[in-house]
Formats: C-alpha cells, structure tokens, sequence
C-alpha cells in the first residue's frame, strides 16, 4: 500500500483503547486520525483525558497527545476522518450494540473488542489464522442490515487464543478435538482498570471470573465453524469445559489444556509436528501484526510462565508447553498468550488488516 | 486418656517440623519429649537449632524452646524417651526408608510426613476420614518386617485432600467416581523452604511442581483401595489426571475438579447434601484433631479462595464451592485444604490420634 | 467487674466495622448488643447485611450473626441498648462529626476509629500507654459541648503506633527526641476495602498515600502533648517527616526511622534497655487488650517483617528491630505494628477499656 | 567509528552477564565475540550453557546462541579475540580482584559490574554524566600496577542511581548537599537469581540488604570526589543514611528522599528548573546508550512507580517525583532507576562507552 488508511479509535481512553493506541504507533497500514471516548472526555486533547490513568508501560505516543477527542455518541464527528474504526467503548451490551451499528450504518469498518455483537451469526468473530474466512459473511451482514459498504467484525473472548490457535494446528492436519476440559490462569489486566482489588491478590487467588467460563465454551463453537445457509453455523461436535481463575499476574493468560480426539490420534511427535511447522495464513497474506512465528514450543520443563514468555512475538505468538499424555484423556498442554496484545488489541488489529487485505474496507 | 503419650518428632528443625512444633502445642494426648534432626543440630536447644530460620508466624512453642535436638541417626537416644515418632527428615528416598524402618524396629510407632513408603502394599497412608480401616494392614506390615511393636504409616502428598475428601462424600453415599480431571493452584509452603524464588512468582505462575502429577494420579487410588490377601490394593476403576500449578500464595492448595460418575449421577442437590451431612469417623473416634465439620460449602459465588478459606476448622476443614454441572464431564467444583496444616503436619496428627484410638501405640 | 459493659458499633459493616465485630468476640468487659450501619443495612441480621463482603479471615463471630442491624442516623434506636460505642462509620468528615456528636449528647461514650475530631483540643487521642492522662479533659469536652455523661475519643492514624511506642520508651526515660525521618512501608487493609487495584500492587510500589504524611507527622505531637487551660497542647519541641507508601502486604505496617535526639544522647544498649523494660500503664490497670509485652525487640538481622510478626501479642505488640548507629542522625530502627488490630479496632478497644478503667464509662 | 569494538563479557552466563548479552544486541560501536563463564559452562555454547536459566523475558538474542563459552580463568583465550571486556563473575572479592587483574595486565579494558575494586583510590567508579572526569585516574591505576594498556573501571552500586543523578542536577547549579536520609524500596532482580524465596516476599516484604546500607552511604562520596594527587579523594561534606528493603517487586529500585543543603537553598521551582533542564555530558559525547532525557519528573501525583516507570529512556532515565518540602530536612522526593539496565549492565556499556569515547581503549 502507498497510503495508510485513515483509522479511528472509539473508547479511546480506557485500558483496551489506551492498548490501541500503543500498538498503532508506526503501524504501516494505519493511521489513527480519529479518536472519541465518553462526553465527559469530549474536547480535550488525549493527553488530558487520560491525565493520571495512563496505564501503559511507555509514554502515550506522540502521534496521539494532541488529538482532540470527540464524543463517540456523536459519529458524524468521525465521517470524513477516517474510514476504519476500533471500537473499545466500555457500554452495556444494548448501547454497544447501538453504537457499533450506528458506526457501520454510517459506512465504516468496525473491527470490535467488545463482546456484544459475538454470537451474531453474520458477525465473523475472527482469529485469522483460524477462520479467515468467516470474512465472507461481511455482505450477508450487509444486507441484512441494509449497510452500504459499513460492517462489523469482532474479536473472541481474551481467554482462548492460547488454546485454540494450537488445537487449530491439530484440526487442519485432520485430527478431529472432541473433548477439552481446561483450566485458566488469568491476568489483572484482562479485568480493565481498577479491576479486582489488591486485598484479593495478594496471597490469593480468585476461583471465578463471572462470564468468562461460558465464553469459553461457546465462542470456539463459532470459530470452528463454517459459513452455509447465509449463516455461521457453529461446530458443535466438539465440547468445551473451562474453569476460569484470577491469578496475581500483569499480563499473560495460562490455561491447562487437556484434549481427547475424535478417531485418528495423533502421536506426541505428530503434535510438535503440528505446532513446529504450523502454517499461518495471516503470514501469507503479508499482514503486519501476523507473528513470524504463530506457535512456538518451549522444550523448557517448566514453561510457559507469563512474565517470561508473553511478550514472544511481540505479544502476538502463542507459546506453548509441558505436551504429555493426559491420564485420562489424549494429551495434555499449557498453552499461554498475552491477553491485551494477541487477546484484544493486538487480534483486533491483525482482524483489521485481515479485512483490508481482503478488500472489504473502502 | 488420663496421661499423655510421649512424643518424638525426627527432622524437626525443617518447615514440616516446625509445623508439627506449633500445632503438637498442648495437644491433649500428645506430650512432646524428644527431638532430633541432623548431626549439625545436635546438642543444641530447639531454640538455637533453629536460629534465624523460624518460619511459623507465631513464636517458638515455650515447651520446644529448651529441649535438645538429638542426631536422628542416633535412635538409641530415643528409646525410653518416647513410643511415638513424627517424621518430617529431609533425606532421600533411600534413607527416608532406612531411617523409618530404624525407629519402627526398635518399637517405635512411626508416623512419616514423608513419601518414601507411601507405594508399600503394606503400609497405610491414611487420610483418617477415608480409609481408617487401612490400619488393619499393620500386623502384616509388622510381621513382613519382623518388628514387634514399631510400625509405618504414611500421609498422602498434600494436594490432595481438597478434592479427595468432598468425592468421598460422594462415594460412600453409592455415587462411584470414574474419571477426574482436575488443575491445582498450589501454595509456596508447599515446596519447604527457601523454595521457588521470589524471582519466579512474582507477575508470574509456574506451571509445574516436579513430581506432583504422578502422585496425584496414583496415591487415591491406594487411598480408596481395600485391604486384601494381606496387602492394601488399589482401586483402579477411576483415573485422574492432575495439572498442577505453582502460584504466589503462602498457604492453601486450590483444586478445579471436573468429575464424571459411573452408573447412578446425583443431582447437585445430592452432592450438596453427601458434603453438608458428611459423616466423619474421625470425629466419632473422638480424634482431636478431627474439625467439627469435615466438609463446609461456601455459598458465595467466588469461593473458597487460600487466604480467606484456609484457617477454617484450624486448618482442618475442607472448603468447597462453585459445585456447577461440567460442560464435558458431569460436574465441576473447586476445592481447597490448608497445605501445611490438613496436607502435612496436621493430617500426620490426625493419622497418629487415629492410630492410638486404635490401639495400635503401645 | 462483675458485668459486661454493653456495646455498640456504628458503621459495623465495613472493613474496620467486622475487625471490632472479630476482636470483641469473648471480650471480658464488652457484650455487644447494638449494631448499626448505613440505612441500606437497616433490618438485616449481621450475616446479611455482609453477605458477600465478609472479609475477615475467619467465621462471622457466632454472636453477632442474627443481631439485627439497625440505621446507624436513628440514635434512638441505641438508647437503653448500651452505654459505650464503637464508631467506624464510613462518611465525609462532616457527617462523622455530627453522627459522632449525635451520640454523645444522648451520654453514649463515642470510642471512634475516625479522625474527624482527631486534632480538637478537648479531644483525647489514645494510645494508652502513652497518653493516658490525656482522658482527663473529658470533663472539659463534657461542658464544651453541653454533654452530661456522653464524650468522644479517637485512635491516632494507624501507621504511627509502630514508632510512637519505641518513642515514648526513651521520652520516659528522660532521652528527648528533636527529630524524625521515617518512611513507612504500609499494608493494603489500611485502605479500606476495595482499596487499591491489584494491577497497581502486583510488581509494583506506590509512594503515594493521599493525607497520610501529613496526619503522620502532626498527630505525634498530640499524643506527646500536655493538658494546659484545659486543653490538650500540642509538644512541637520535636518534628518528623514521614514518607509513605504502600506496599503489597495484608496486614502490617513497616516503618524505617531516623532518629535525632536533643541533649542527653542514648547508647545502644541504654535503648534496647528502654525496650526491653518498657513499663506498660495499660498493663498496670488490667486492660485486658494491653498485650503481655508491649515491645519486642527481634535479634534476628532481618526483622521484624510483616507477615510474620504482625500477630506478635494477638496484634497488640510492637515489633522493633535493626537497632543501629544513623549515619546522619544519632540512631535508627525498623518498627511494625499490625494495622488494623493496634492502629485500628484493637487500639480502640484498648481505649475503651481505659476509659472505661479510669470510671469515664457510667 | 567505522567499525566496532571487539568485546568479551566474562561471567557471561549469570544474571548480570544475560543482561549484558541482551543489552549488547545491535549496539552500534562493541561487537561481543569472546563469552567466558565458569569452567563448567567452558566449551558449551551459549544457548547449552544458560539452557534452564536463561532469565530475560526476551529470546537469546541470535548473535550469542552459538559462540562458545570460555572459562574465564583461561585468559589467554580472549587474547587477540577482544579489546574490551565486561565483567560480571560471580566470585569472592579476592578472585574478582585477582581476575580482573590479570585481564587488566594482559592489556584489556576491564569494565566491571562487581564491587570488589570499587573504593580503590585510583580505579574510576563512574557514572559517566556526574564524574566522567574520573577516567583521568587510567594512567596512574596503569603505572600502579605497571600495566600497559589495559587498566579497570567499576559502575556503583545499583540503589544510588534513581538519586545520585538528581542530587547532582543540584550540586552542578551550586546548590550543595549536606545532609540526606533516604529509605530504598528495592526489586528483587538486584539479588540476583534465585535471590530471596517467594515464601519470604509475598505478603510480605524485609528490612535487610546485606552490605546495601554501607555501600550506599560510602559510594556517593568517591563518586563526587575528586582527583587530588594522583588520586581520587571522596567528598565527604556530606553525608548520608540510607535504609534498604527488598520487596516484591521484579525491577526498579525506588528512593523516598529527604534532603538537606548546605548555604544557599533551591526554591522547589529551582529544583524544578535543574531537573528539567539537566544537562548530560554523556549526550553531548555522543554516548549511544545516553538517554534523550536523564531525568524525568513526573506531574501525577503517585509517580515514579516501579513497572510503570522503570523502562522510561529504554531503562537509563531516571524517574523522579513528589517533589515537596521536608518536614525536618529542605526538600523531599522519590527517584526510581532500572537496577539491572541503569545500576547494573547498562550502566556499566555507558561507562564503557566513555571510556572509548575518551580514547582510552586502544
């Protein structure tokens, strides 16, 4: 591309947005030229809105200090600005629902880190690796809509990208997943801020993460599904069992995965075979944030660990470990991923390229 | 019992020593009157032996302050002191079992923190709730070995009991277990002192404790075995598989366990009345040690959790919550014990009132 | 005495509310018979009205489950239910010192945990040890107010008991302080609960808690102050400056101290003399929360740290240790107090026992 | 330059020695091609050599996987290989000296990250924008010891950095310090690895540094010493008493600072002004690792804060805040540094840095 597409940026302010805003910074394809967050934020520049609750490690980057946000209510703000938006508004799931098909209505490209328009069965709920091609729904979308040339796209729950991506490299090599049973181990950050207060951290851990189990267990329905009928219709033939904790950790979730298959079983050979040499179509594609490595396998005994292996591939590779037969089922694993970079900023951002790449933003 | 029974406790300067220190604080049946660790602690007082590296959080019992640790190697000083002895030696497997059999050959009755006998057909390893007629075994044990009145018994790995315990709530009420699939948050007293580093759990997990697993797999299978053709056989008609986890928390081993039944499945409702009218035999021997209510269900939504949890029934008590249906399996709850407490020196105390109500200590 | 005092606490459901509710159960001198709370409590027994939000580490005390919990504004509904109160009401400073004066003029004696009337000059701020003379301008706040038998006292902010005793160990031994330098390293339950974010506590520090260096810096020279023309007079023959933070432990404040003496100048010895001898008045009059020993000097180096010395004396004990020669000033240490027992609900009831003691309580 | 400097790191395979390798990755004037490390690690590569305990949370850099690890002790191995040595050995101060010495005396420029030669009169401990006029004591510590070329320079230790910069921001603007106490809050990273046990540092945190305090107190006065007959005489118009505890935190050492000057006193806007306008000698050498700003001050409220700040200036800035009056002292405020990048191996490239800059390395 000889131009970057002009991109705006909705819920601006909040952790997820703020995530946005760092992983945008030099971005080839994108230039954030739009930014809107709540009324109370309207007409300041971005500096001062999120004066005292900037949570990100770095400085805000330049490009973003002076930006004058706008209220993300008022979307004839964004017409002209740019032709892509993020949407990281913090809403009920009525008003989100409202607001990201207003957005669409008025013709832009909605790439969603929020969960209300996810079971949607004309929203492609993208890991692009994964199902790339639930992108052609986007015209069914359209029409049913009564949407020009806008349309919306969202990004799955934070918790599953460290299982799922390695269960794909299983499913295109033909060994059918029929039954998962797993445990997370979830991090802070995955509860926006403040989140979970520090007296039930420290020397702690959370049993419980409301909503999260039953996401987990639906959403890898739809994304192992397929498109027929002018629909996506979910993959019901396998199940899922997730047991969802809070854990002490910044950034990075773990999940204890164990697996049995459906007839054909692979070897363990077979399954680093699957892992070492997975191919990514987000690779073929040329798109930016794709990892030069999707799945990487740590031969360590000990590992993934959060703190050390999250930021592999700039936060966008799966790291997985400890395969060994599973005493009840098939096999068992530890797979980990960072939670706001691969599990929400940095997977809507890789939708979006997606998207581009394949021509629906206009 | 109108006298106390004098009290060894070998390797008593250790984590799991002090432990046995604190909690054998006027116990009723249980007067302490000999200690023993290592040669280079011997001759000194407790008090000294054990100079900068107290790690109860209350003082040093004022009883233990001014006995004299004796060499462990050396069990002649112990015969006519006590007949009863606490194991807690940090030894290898080998001389674990060298030592252990030492002191149950010259009479002593010997109840081990360790591992090293834990596999043997004919020694119980006891949680006293479950299988307290495994003691049965010990005439055999005694006639295999040749020892008159000395004899073994062994506590189960400490992650355990959280989950064992509320399935054999389960099991007595004819609800039989077929497979367990489960995932540990376990504490850092687990792991004696110093431990994993502060390096490596702090923003961070570690998905692994050497060893951990296979124990975990094995031992409730001996522990819901029976006595037969003089030997304890296993129950091999369930199998667990057992992910465990090392997570920054001082005391307290969380379990998220997904069960499936054969034959007959209770309702949630029957689960809930096998844990809230648990029937203790402990109790009904009179066990001090034995807490009021074996089993509590928390109703709120995001227990139990370590520190809140673990201090109930002095450390005794296991807590439960979040009993819900599996998506995989039939249903799913977490579990959590007080490691050090229940897990280690507090369940071996229980063990050894068991086999004093038995008659077993002479 | 023969009887138990009849006890009330307002505010009874917050944090500092449930630590009086723990600490008062089997009291000696106080029964709790009326409890009260914000007006959305009003009507509820104890045990619903925290539903959910108990955050003790043990059991809601038997006692207090099925007291109703009234509307703490409706005065009336306490008299004739108890003549002393517990005030840990969670309000603006105004409110707190209307509801508190609300109570006193109906002749209640107002023990609060607040700090609304910690700097009036007829109010006594207690730690008894130290200021127990100070009860004497009760009569003086009486006729100020127009009250007949009803008063106020406070407890000093809760990171100061951790030096303040070791202070007034060599104040009374005639070794004159001039000047402080400490900084405080302090736990999350000083905050309150929810209190601060779990993803502000994990790998990190904050150097910031709003309001406390000032409070800690002038509420020691009331405490050292002397009853003149009928008011309580500040010492400022002494300044500190206090630096403070908080840190990720539960329970505990840590401070690190300076200390410049003015004239005569204390050897080592001749402190660790003043703390090891500290005579306790508390003690003297039988408080019965006055613990056994008022100062613990640890030898270890690396003592005293929180988690394993804040429960030194039930939480009553001041922890000292690393006792050395100041590079700057004459001399300094490390002190810790437990926050929420001494600095908080325990210092108040030993308040209360002393006013109580000292025949205030009719 | 046109071409870069040859360059070993001996104690390649610790803590310190991994941050050099991951430091030293694409650094535009030294090229690592000599690895030595303990006679265990001899003859392995790199990647053999750390496989385990390789501590960055970023991959071995691909430079260093296949160089093969030397013993250190074999110093005829670098010969010819580098120019320019880093030393991070893990040894007791008399090996350290006794090694550093013989690569000195074999003509290499030796910089080191140990103690061992920290206080001797003629070897530069530097940090390079304060005192880069000390590297004019080489030729004399070269004639001392009869050594040729090679000669040896030290970085301090890594808690005096977060205020050492800022004090000294004072001092050049005339404003001379007399008087500091200071508490540091310290990562655990600066203990190197393992460091302190988990068990001892959640919930937790512990007064003691061995040796910190001392080292504190006496390293600032060489560092703003000066050359006086051939040797660098300490500054001791001042002085300082420093309290250091280590909590849980991973990197970043945080300083709570009260300061007292000597004659003409700053206004805080002064203070301000110097801060601000700091002028880096190490920028104006064209030091490649001199951060664009060597001090940044934060306007909120609660900063600097450990992971918030501590990679501010790719971890060579210094963060400072809450800049305010002292209570006892003139001014008060808190600095942070990156242990291991600004007080340890990026410190010690800066050093290096100028010293070529400075034409010493031939």
């Amino acid at each position: 591309m000889n131009y970057r597409i002009k991109t705006g940026i909705i819920g601006a302010t909040g952790m997820v947005g703020q995530t946005f805003i760092k992983l945008l910074e030099n971005h080839p394809w994108f230039e954030v030229t739009y930014l809107a967050a709540s009324e109370a934020s309207a007409g300041k520049t971005y500096s001062q809105a999120v004066q005292g609750r900037w949570h990100m490690s770095s400085e805000i980057p330049s490009y973003a200090k002076n930006l004058v946000v706008e209220d993300a209510a008022n979307v004839d703000k964004a017409v002209g600005k740019c032709s892509l938006i993020f949407s990281a508004v913090s809403l009920s799931k009525d008003e989100v629902r409202k607001m990201e098909a207003l957005y669409a209505s008025k013709g832009f490209a909605v790439v969603s880190a929020n969960s209300a328009y996810r079971m949607d069965a004309d929203v492609p709920m993208l890991i692009p690796e994964i199902n790339h091609e639930h992108v052609n729904i986007i015209p069914v979308q359209q029409k049913n809509h009564g949407w020009d040339k806008g349309f919306i796209t969202v990004k799955p729950n934070c918790s599953i990208q460290s299982y799922m991506i390695p269960l794909h490299a299983l499913q295109v090599r033909g060994y059918k997943i029929k039954r998962i049973i797993l445990t997370t181990l979830q991090a802070l950050s995955g509860a926006g801020y403040p989140g979970p207060s520090a007296f039930d951290l420290v020397d702690n851990i959370v049993p419980l993460i409301k909503g999260e189990e039953e996401k987990s267990e639906l959403e890898p329905q739809k994304i192992f599904g397929i498109i027929q009928n002018n629909q996506i219709v979910n993959d019901t033939s396998f199940s899922i069992s997730a047991h969802c904790n809070r854990v002490p950790v910044i950034d990075g979730h773990t999940a204890c995965v164990s697996v049995e298959f459906d007839g054909k079983k692979p070897t363990e050979a077979e399954i680093m075979d699957c892992w070492n040499n997975y191919h990514s179509v987000a690779r073929d594609l040329g798109l930016p944030s794709a990892p030069e490595r999707t799945i990487i396998y740590k031969e360590e005994i000990d590992r993934p660990q959060p703190r050390k292996d999250r930021d592999s591939g700039k936060g966008m590779t799966i790291t997985v470990g400890r395969l060994r037969p599973c005493n009840v089922f098939d096999f068992r694993f530890v797979g980990l991923s960072h939670n706001t970079v691969r599990g929400a900023a940095g997977g809507a951002i890789l939708m979006a390229e997606l998207v581009v790449a394949k021509g629906f933003v206009k």
